[in-house]
């Protein structure tokens, strides 16, 4: 049997969204239960798709299914396509599977042409009436199928109303629409050198060719690779016999939400306008009227319209968008689907359903977007004074919040700043290690390059800070101390703010609100943690960020990179003493000056997590990362270390490496030094046996041996550690255990795991590296040609965001099982920026790891991923 | 049953050689076919395994089984271990599983103490002999066994023959044999804090565990990793009777081979020295007799010892080496082994082998060593000069052969004097791909530093150029041209010579041979031929590394790299051009200069590879390896271009890459600039259609696409080589097929093998970076920590030189079957540097690979390194 490509309405149902895309689904359920909807059909997603594999071409037998379902809607309505007397009007409208909002195109009142329009005059007595609607779709026509500027249209309308003397478009008669029609067909030929299509059918099958090319622009590209929509899906298109809202003061038109999509609040919401067609309430030139008011004008149709808003979310199971219709006072439905809500009324909706027994606590927690949730957890403008902001600027928006702050041009001017009270925003052209400390200071930081995954957006991230990046039209000048914007100069006198959540750049100061958990978001928490089967543990490196991620129930730390507080100002200098020693006795005197130090930065993180585990990383980044490189900076650092410049600066060139990533760090560093080894785990245990005494915690430290490539390298640094460790415990007298580990994040430790796991204790998946590695990117560089690989469709989305689950993930999967053959219970979490990644935590889930380990900020976002994993895929 | 572990030579097998050791196997298996052996036994491996296991103690078992043994072999003998009157003594020696020369360490005249000498002067009426051989047990066992330095010892013996006035030690007599064994045992106890042991069997143990700790020395570490020997192995420890060739003129002591080893000529060859021991052979003090002139001497010795050989060379079906004694007249057979022999040799015996019934083909095959080729292919100094001449400084020897000339500073400089006819070396502190065409021209190339895999030595090997590269003890100054060494200064009029076989450098000029190929080295490769299943290719970038490759057997280019081709003076600016372009159009007319030049180079490829397959990799390296770098130099090219210098520094800089190994190159250049595939192509296709048209070739060209990682990048830049190749192919209307396929290089293209063989027509291990990725190590960068690695034993082997099995070897046999399984006829090949390795060699031929390609120089190495891996691993 051939396939089939046209259902009609009556025929679908709302399961069939793949086939007919969201709303023609809807629009066939709703016909289905009864509700007064427009009929018409619904080309199938897999005829876009069909058309792009026929080299854009909509097959004969396609076209012939939708001229055969045309003459049911004839049937049916009564009226015939293309007649004279009665004829049939249609809209064209597309509906992919996903709901992607405003990014595909509409034509209306489709089926007019010099004949039917007149048709369409005598039988509403209203040439007025039929001429606008004539002009609306020439301009729309020409517009969204033949790519003629909508502008040159709008330009006659104005150019009308300006002789006319008059503003609204409604304040134009019947003589004007006839002569503005006329216009828009010269204009129609002047451009395309083509008369405007008088046959219906060519007009039909030019329109849906224009929705199925729709799919693939720009517009719609952008959005699928922001929403992880696959380019293979398609959209459907929607042909449906058109009514009026703007015949007359009892028609009209609105569009309204079952609950409050901004507050969850369990009541009607949206708005209509009398006369007008749909596009009329978008486009601003009236106001609406509230919802309520119709109650008032038409109390009938508004409690039809209630009722029928009762029977969707109930028949839905979620609260409803809707638009509709009223003809003559008759309500016609047009479409209905989920409604998209803030976060904060997504919680509150999935709270109150539970509450009115519609959804199960399952249900309340599938229903929410776990990324959503990190609006919730950072500050946000005002709304108001939003709305009347403009922005100077946009960029990316690498790290939630909103900051407002004067400007500011180094690290250590905004440790200055910061402390003498001052509110600073850090502008710099790109951040590097050095600028932790100063960025942990600002209310926020505005880079001039960089992407999303930036050493800045990923630092940012990672302790909440907001964080706007690749901001290219910000100029810095750092002498001259001023920032420039599109001409205009900050100082470091002026206010700045910048939205973490947009990318936008403000120049003043705007007030935000702090973020407020409120009972819903607790009450959603619990049971998330009910349902998962996944730990959810944090990456921290230090007491603040620990304390952060405990309050957002983080389980424990499953990554704290001890290299972070090797930049501090307080201990860099000892660390540059270590790198220039020339002997193991140097070496192991400057590391006895960092000793104290780390441990109490450990002592800090033990505490804050209260005895949960804390698994920690030795040293990672080559050496060279702690020297400066500029002959300048040598100069002056060989001066304060007393040491000669050549000597230094020969250190400096001898740690040069060509690929700093594939160098000498990890693990590595630690085979050259086993005293860095030694000192960090000493550090470790002394530290833990401190806590242990004073706050009776019984703490397991999880020390972790990275970037591990052979089994014969964890054991060599494996034997430092627990030499270190056993003296430790012996002398100290108390009882404590701890266990040595490795970062998975080089592909041979995925390859050979099964070796590795004779020595490792638990496994941590460092996906940054291991998505390196595994595609041989390095995320520095990426960016430079990523871009192109976005454009020319080569990858839907970043493997440095999502984990690759093909590659990467296959990787993953295999060293987990090769893993559990050596060590049946091995534990095995992730630690890569990818654990805090909802599809990531899914994947995780699924191969069977114990925990994902994310950024503070993501904590509460990987409780519910995971939850809606075990919902999804329950472990046994 | 408990483990047995020493072994009686009448109970042993020239089979059992992993458990006895090579030297234990032997003189067990001689003692079975009758031959005079002095009678012992043998501690195993698994001894020494379970030392080590023991953390270095000889467990008493052990210890009880060498004493019930030496009980059996006091039956044997009639004598007594430690018996005043007739005591017996024993050889303790080291005989590793593979034979290494001169690793380890052996005690003779051991069962010697104050009272067994006596005996033993008593017995044979000698007592002079009696404490000549008591000196030497004291210092071979204070040396071996408790490390005081050999030089001590040597002292008082100097010092006793100074006294006396005498040159010789044979001058000493007993008396002052007598004096100096009192002076050893005080310096002994001197430099121990204990008295000479005594008891002989406390000096038997100490031996035994001295032999196992030999194991671990520093020189037999070494030897291990330039032999591939792993550690885990161990050695046996033979213990055997004493005979004696130092008891007076009708004994005597020797070394021989069955054939000479140098030559390869079938005659008896070695020398003996009568009234000696073993080590006055080596010593050099006395010169030793030709083996021929004992037949004068003692013709039944002779006549007896020529039997003895052929009968050993009739069993062991091999050329033997040989040590024997003479004691009294009568001859003992210490030891026999397969000979080591050079090239040349090899190649000789092992055709009169087959030529003599002893050998099949297979078996011929089979014994030699495919590394071994390489001497035969390049250049040789003299012998008699090199034996003359001393090295001034040492490097690695990177690349074989022989090279002589005057000190040049630069690739110009060298491109310059080679024109006008001298023969220079070029001397730089390390190469970069613009040095390129100074290599080719340079009689060979000296670096200070990188290693055996740095750039100079992988491109030196590439072109079969002599290179000595990490020279460290060079200092170079080139602005005031001359270099040091050791404080001597050489400048351009001095000569001085380099030999990339062993890495020495000279301070002179020195006579060389030329390489040539006799008959017996193309019966050995036709045999070759014939026994191998996996083709053998070249890598070859140029017309001139075609040809050499061609004469030496490739069957085809299975790597021809583009870029070394931009690197060219003549084309380099257009190169330029093309990456400071602004717009396609600029660019496309930039590779519009190139076109021609790289369609002369393939055609001159195809021309020498006379019709078999070449397959063309398209540009690979990043962009900016093509542009200067300091400033200096930036501002040069941009007055040379019509450039602004802050224009042309500012695409520098944009270029820039942190890590360049994984940044913007490969098939990510073509998926950002298409045209740069499409002139590419062009020149391919251009090319092969006109040697078509010359020569009458039937060329299919293979381009291929590198570093893929995903299957619709290889899509994207294939539909540009297939639209450009069919186009040229229809308008020159020829019958031309091509196919179009890629690199296996990055892990990730390895773990989607299934989806890219999809479009991929063949794949090609691009081992090099699949290793790099998958060890995450840069081999640029690596040098400075491997040799850690190699210290601490964490790595025994380099995984640049050899695949690494468990790890990439893992990616290449799924990538493999995953490719197959969708494309069940698939070409594999390999063309990393490792396609020359004899081991991976045998691995590709496993895992079933199609062939191997590798530098000209190393093809007879992998057509016979092939024939061996069928002749193991028949395929089916």
């Amino acid at each position: 049997m051939a396939k089939k490509y046209v259902y009609k309405f009556a025929e679908g149902r709302a399961d069939m969204r793949e086939l007919l895309g969201g709303k023609g689904a809807n629009l066939a359920e709703m016909t289905n239960i009864g509700l007064p909807v427009p009929q018409g059909f619904t080309v199938t997603t897999e005829a876009c798709t069909q058309y792009y594999a026929d080299n854009r071409k909509i097959a004969d037998n396609i076209q012939k299914e939708i001229f055969k379902n045309l003459a049911d809607l004839e049937k049916q309505t009564g009226k015939k396509f293309g007649d004279k007397k009665n004829p049939l009007l249609v809209s064209v409208r597309s509906g992919a599977r996903a709901s992607m909002p405003g990014m595909m195109d509409t034509i209306l009142n489709l089926g007019l042409n010099s004949e039917t329009v007149e048709g369409l005059a005598a039988l509403t007595g209203n040439p007025r009436f039929a001429y606008d609607s004539y002009r609306r779709f020439i301009q729309m026509f020409a517009d969204v199928v033949m790519e003629v500027p909508k502008p040159l249209f709008e330009d006659i309308l104005d150019h009308a109303k300006h002789n006319k003397g008059v503003k609204l478009d409604t304040e134009l008669d019947e003589h004007d629409m006839r002569e503005i029609v006329k216009k828009f067909k010269a204009l129609y030929k002047k451009q395309l050198k083509t008369d405007f299509p008088e046959d219906v059918k060519v007009q039909l099958i030019l329109a849906v060719e224009a929705v199925f090319r729709s799919w693939e622009n720009p517009r719609a590209i952008v959005y699928r690779r922001m929403n992880d929509i696959p380019s293979s899906w398609g959209t459907a298109v929607n042909i449906q016999s058109m009514v009026f809202g703007n015949m007359g003061q009892d028609c009209g038109t609105g569009v309204a939400f079952t609950r409050n999509p901004a507050t969850g609040e369990n009541k009607l919401y949206g708005e209509y306008l009398m006369n007008a067609q749909g596009e009329d309430v978008v486009a601003g030139i009236r106001t609406p009227s509230p919802i309520a008011e119709l109650k008032k004008q038409n109390k009938a149709v508004y409690e039809q319209f209630e009722h029928i808003c009762k029977t969707l979310e109930e028949h839905y199971k979620d609260m409803q968008d809707m638009e509709f219709t009223i003809e003559h006072g008759k309500l016609y439905m047009l479409q209905t689907r989920n409604g998209k809500r803030t976060a904060h009324a997504a919680l509150k909706i999935a709270v109150d359903m539970v509450k009115a027994g519609m959804w199960t606590e399952q249900d309340a927690l599938m229903h929410l977007e776990p990324k959503q949730l990190d609006s919730l957890l950072h500050p946000t403008f005002e709304p108001a004074a939003l709305k009347n902001a403009k922005p100077i600027a946009q960029g990316l928006p690498a790290s939630p919040g909103a900051a407002s702050g004067k400007v500011c041009f180094s690290s250590a001017e905004a440790i200055e700043r910061a402390a003498a009270g001052e509110k600073v925003v850090l502008v710099r052209l790109e951040t590097s290690p050095e600028d932790i400390e100063g960025m942990a200071k600002a209310q926020g930081i505005l880079t001039v390059r960089g992407g999303m995954t930036s050493h800045a957006a990923v630092v940012a991230r990672g302790m909440g800070a907001c964080c706007v990046s690749g901001c290219s039209a910000v100029h810095v000048d750092e002498e001259k101390r001023y920032i420039e914007v599109n001409g205009k100069k900050y100082t470091d006198k002026d206010y700045i703010s910048i939205d973490g959540l947009t990318g936008n750049v403000y120049g003043e100061q705007l007030p935000s609100v702090p973020a407020s958990l409120s009972g819903d978001f607790g009450k959603i928490m619990a049971w998330a943690d009910k349902y998962r089967a996944l730990g959810v543990r944090t990456n921290a490196d230090n007491p603040r960020d620990a304390k952060q991620a405990y309050e957002f129930g983080a389980e424990g730390v499953g990554l704290c990179r001890t290299e972070h507080m090797f930049f501090e100002a307080d201990r860099i200098m000892a660390v540059r003493e270590m790198i220039v020693s020339k002997t193991v006795e140097e070496r192991k005197k400057a590391l006895e000056k960092i000793l104290p130090m780390q441990r109490k930065d450990f002592e800090g993180i033990y505490k804050e997590m209260k005895g949960n585990p804390v698994t920690i990383r030795l040293l990672d980044p080559p050496l060279h990362e702690f020297l400066p490189h500029t002959d300048a900076e040598i100069r002056e650092l060989a001066k304060e270390m007393g040491l000669k410049f050549s000597e230094l600066k020969a250190t400096v060139e001898y740690l040069h490496e060509f690929n700093p990533m594939l160098g000498h760090r990890g693990c590595r560093l630690c085979v050259t030094y086993p005293e860095i080894a030694e000192m960090q785990t000493r550090a470790i245990i002394e530290a833990a046996i401190k806590v242990k005494k004073e706050k009776g915690y019984n703490i397991t430290p999880e020390i972790m041996v990275p970037l591990v490539g052979e089994k014969k390298e964890l054991d060599y640094v494996r034997d430092y550690i627990v030499k270190t460790a056993d003296e430790v415990i012996k002398k100290a007298k108390v009882d404590m255990h701890y266990k040595v580990g490795t970062m998975i994040e080089i592909p041979r430790a995925a390859l050979t795991a099964d070796k590795i796991a004779e020595t490792a204790e638990f496994f941590s998946f460092g996906t940054n590296d291991l998505t390196q590695m595994t595609y041989g990117f390095s995320r520095d560089d990426a960016g430079k040609f990523l871009k192109d690989y976005y454009a020319k469709k080569i990858f839907e989305q970043d493997p440095f965001a999502r984990i690759d689950e093909n590659g990467v993930g296959k990787l993953v999967d295999m060293a987990v099982k090769l893993g559990r053959s050596t060590r049946k219970d091995l534990k095995c979490g992730i630690c890569g920026e990818h654990g805090g990644d909802p599809a990531t935590i899914e994947f995780c889930h699924r191969v069977g790891l114990t925990y994902v380990s994310c950024s503070p900020f993501r904590v509460p976002i990987a409780r519910l991923a995971a939850a809606q994993a075990n919902i999804r895929y329950p472990r046994g």
